[in-house]
């Protein structure tokens, strides 16, 4: 039935999946998506909402890279905001509420539309494995699918097991099957395998809810957008609202703590900590008797509602009563309870960077099969998996990104390299260059690289360019051009900075503290330069922060120069530390385990000290 | 956590349960939907299309009642056509192909929007029954839901066991669970249970076939639609393709005839007669060595097809070898296999006309769950069940349709009188009266009893009266209007009529074959009439088929009404015929089983013969 012998087998429809589908097809590998259902490629599984603080910035780097996140969320977005605007534009986060069925349907029709995608509805229940070598999966009804790689992005479907209180179920999603077989032929084969767990909240319907006692959540005046690419920017959207919890909604909450599958000792393995369950949060800070709960809509027409910061495997009842001493939710109706979820994961310390698997050649893993969390993380790992099986079978060399160079380095990196016990999240501070990887300069970091990889495209490059250069025509500009005390003096008098008393350069006024592009802007020569460049927001933006932040970008590059420098150490492949005894025991034992491929990779991992990386480097003849 | 007690329980979310839903709750009962999924309400689980033969018929009747399948239908339509336009106005079927993921949205949406309907996503695995009475149901989670009265319509759930080859795994649909609990109590509480059987195609992928291989089905080049309310006509439409079968085809297929589940013993329940398999095609029509296929578009963008007319439920293999060699599939990539699936229902005769169950007081059974086949039947039926569950509350009388009133009537009676051992299917020639009830007359035979329902609502009424003053004014136009000879013999020479001599009613003229309302339309008098009066189109059709088909419509009619005559002969309810000694030894068994309401009733149930019909009558003193 499948005479083909695809390049690439994607195992999944998800946020990872998806994304390894069109990055492997777009770069021309015959690429086969396998799904248990059809129907559900690109489902949100849990909140309908893209990005967020670093997660916003990764979906960013997805879409510079020429991945499809940015662009199906912008599609199919019903309300955007740029959280943390007030601080530095390292902290700046797009994210965006999404219409749950749209997201699906464009992610659907966006694969169906790239060249070199097939599709098949059914369940994949294990490998086939030649010589430690993938070459194909087979379904349940025993069919054999011939592929030169495949990338496993299982989701929470893997022996999936539902929690509601005191019941248990089989299922990968409220409503849908466990996928069965894969972990038990992967464990035979050497893996490690581990549990993990998490939640989603209840959907309640949105006619029985009282707004009149939220706080809404408007989107922004001026939404912006996820791509960098000319996707439609949102002309109306709809709020959010926000509500708390309240001392008897947790005391109605806690009545069910001893039929609490999290409590009671049912569900043994470990949930998000940074989108814990509400009993959880209860439990943890039993000294707050009020948490946050943003009531996002499902969609543009759909009456349903996603109760965010309401996570929870209590008994459907204890649920529906808290629930209904929420403010607001007086006489809340249920569309379906909340619940908890737990799957099979591999310690993602048995893969390499490219998220091929150390034992088996030609595997890879996305998503929350590595321990991670978010539908950004699993989108990313998806991209980096479809460009690796591309190159690997292509026999190219590996694409990986470094840790100054984007958040995705960082997440695999960290992956890779100290592993997670409980589901991994990104955030601002996993990133040590932070100031380099924002979200404004995705495009900057990683189109060239998309480019010369053949998966963004010459459009998104000349965008990409044009931004380049009429950026740093500007900042040149203000670098080369003086300003004389009645021009400037003003301004500073304004933002209450000492006035100059001489004509000085631009760049440095500009750099002083509240001055602002807007500032700048009303100074003649400035606007007269930005009118005959033509040169739009996005690039005065751009501009503004590489002046204003010049300082700390410049520390941060010199930093990663240093580490770079141990990046180009490379360790040889199967390297023997056991016969180092001069470097710690801990360390012989993860450096043998985690296999790191550079002195750099060496340096990050918990329990590898300064002194064990010195004998490296002497052994290693530096 | 549902303190309400609600007064119309649906179960399940598909044709039958969300017409159910809303009737119940636009005539004012507070409605619950529970279903499985409520991602999957309004799903077409097989082909992608509303109405055909006798179908298209059922499509108006729900809509001229207030039923939302006609608009739902309209609104997600990319293409129709008016089948059997060539033969007389009784067999004229209106029929669409519909966007599948759009269906399925305007359904949930149209739902979300109707007030009084709540939403519930869970699997029902119980009913709770007080005395011979249902009063709510209980789910999965072991939640209790209160109901003055119960709708069940699981379709193909209710144990449902998928047959691939000599595979077979639980499922209610490809990808979906089955549904556990409710036959088994059934059962128990007295209920005769059987197990049916259906099959569905494969869908595969567009861009694999060579449609220069077909033959385009295109749509109408005059689009009409279903809804008698202004809903959208097609202004673009997508062609469907037609090809066929071959000796060669059949012959890959019957190599895989020993592994098939019809014929080795491993599927015991009987299929759909008129939706057959193709492998039951091969077999049954043995001398046949070509069959239509049909192949259509699931949707407006996407890229996958239904294969229509190549259901079955051989190995994957076989299908997929067979449907390589047919034209045009020479490349063909499957999407997912076809499959037969197997399924629990209860033998209507257990029903009454309301649809209610004879043992379960407020229990009703409606769609699949009764032995039908296809979505129209599921639709009507769970209207009716809608409506009367809400009737029976409030104690109002119950609605029936008649023989001569409805197809509706039609289907409801022969199920309830005759029960089906095999999918029932709906035919224009299992009604009688089928020149009585068209597809053009639905709004005039039913809107006034949807309006009285409180289900149609006033914009509905007056359009249908304006229809029928119209048509009225019109056919009596032609009845009191003579036309000279100089004026109709052109005409009459035209279409090889006798010419006439003397002047004569136009009606008489416009009754003779193959005088068309065109001919008639170039009469100075009518057209004058037409403009004065601003007849559209839907008058001129009406009065057209009111004027030339007078005749059979008139006799249909008085038939219709000796028949009336007995319906009105009532039988008392718990009436003894075992004591009857002068009926026949079947009409006894058959009367004591079935129970029928009035003399009509107990002469269509098979075995029951005009002379026990006329030992009846004289019984019941007539």
């Amino acid at each position: 039935m499948f005479g083909e012998i695809y390049d690439v087998i994607v195992v999944g429809g998800g946020h990872a999946g998806a994304e390894a589908t069109a990055a492997a097809a777009n770069m021309g590998s015959k690429t086969l998506l396998v799904t248990m259902n059809l129907q559900t490629i690109g489902q949100m599984s849990c909140n309908p909402a893209m990005g967020g603080i670093a997660k916003g910035q990764i979906i960013r780097e997805i879409d510079a890279l020429g991945g499809y996140s940015g662009i199906i969320t912008d599609k199919s977005a019903i309300q955007f905001k740029m959280l943390n605007k007030s601080k530095g534009p390292a902290m700046w986060s797009p994210r965006a509420q999404s219409d749950r069925m749209r997201f699906a349907e464009e992610w659907r029709l966006a694969l169906e539309r790239t060249p070199n995608v097939d599709f098949y509805q059914e369940m994949v229940t294990g490998l086939i494995v030649e010589k430690n070598k993938v070459v194909g999966v087979k379904t349940s009804l025993g069919i054999e699918i011939r592929g030169k790689s495949v990338v496993l992005t299982n989701g929470t479907f893997l022996n999936g097991l539902i929690h509601i209180g005191e019941k248990q179920f089989g299922g990968g999603r409220a409503g849908e099957k466990a996928a069965t077989g894969i972990t038990e032929q992967l464990v035979e084969l050497g893996f490690d395998s581990g549990r993990m767990k998490t939640g989603t909240p209840p959907r309640v319907d949105g006619r029985s809810l009282d707004y009149s006692k939220m706080i809404p959540q408007p989107g922004d005046d001026k939404p912006e957008k996820f791509s960098y690419l000319n996707t439609p920017v949102l002309k109306k959207q709809r709020d959010c609202h926000m509500t708390h919890t309240s001392a008897l909604v947790h005391d109605l909450l806690r009545e069910g703590f001893d039929r609490s599958p999290m409590f009671n000792g049912r569900i043994k393995s470990i949930g998000p900590r940074y989108c814990p369950s509400i009993e959880d949060k209860i439990n943890r800070f039993a000294d707050k008797d009020s948490h946050q709960m943003f009531i996002e809509p499902e969609g543009w027409d759909t009456v349903e509602i996603y109760v965010n910061g309401f996570s929870t495997s209590l008994p459907e009842d204890v649920q529906f009563k808290a629930l209904r001493s929420v403010k607001g939710f007086e006489k809340v109706k249920f569309f379906r309870p909340g619940y908890a979820i737990e799957y099979d994961y591999f310690p993602p310390t048995q893969l390499k960077h490219t998220l091929e698997t150390k034992l088996i050649e030609n595997l890879y893993f996305a998503g929350q099969i590595n321990g991670t969390t978010g539908y950004e993380e699993a989108a990313s790992q998806g991209l980096m998996a479809g460009i690796n099986a591309h190159l690997k079978i292509n026999e190219k060399e590996a694409f990986t990104l470094q840790r100054d160079e984007a958040y995705i380095g960082v997440l695999i990196d960290d992956l890779i390299t100290k592993g997670t016990e409980e589901p991994y999240r990104m955030f601002t501070s996993r990133a040590e260059y932070r100031t380099l990887l924002r979200q404004d300069n995705a495009d900057l970091r990683l189109t060239p690289k998309g480019y010369e990889l053949g998966l963004a495209k010459e459009d998104r490059l000349k965008r990409m360019e044009e931004k380049l250069e009429k950026s740093e025509a500007f900042v040149s500009f203000f670098k080369n051009t003086s300003v004389l005390p009645e021009q400037m003096n003003p301004i500073l008098e304004e933002v209450k900075s000492a006035p100059i008393k001489q004509s000085d350069k631009m760049f440095k006024l500009f750099s002083r503290p509240k001055v602002t592009m807007e500032h700048m802007l009303t100074l003649a020569s400035v606007s007269e330069f930005v009118s005959s460049n033509s040169l739009d927001n996005e690039v005065l933006e751009q501009a503004e922060i590489q002046v204003k932040y010049s300082g700390y970008i410049e520390k941060e590059k010199v930093n990663a120069d240093k580490i770079n420098r141990l990046e180009s150490v490379k360790i040889p492949d199967n390297f023997d530390y056991k016969k180092l005894k001069s470097l710690s025991f801990e360390a012989r034992e993860k450096l043998s385990a985690i296999k790191p491929v550079t002195i750099s990779q060496a340096s990050r991992i918990s329990g590898v000290t300064p002194s064990d990386i010195s004998v490296l480097l002497v052994y290693l003849g530096r």
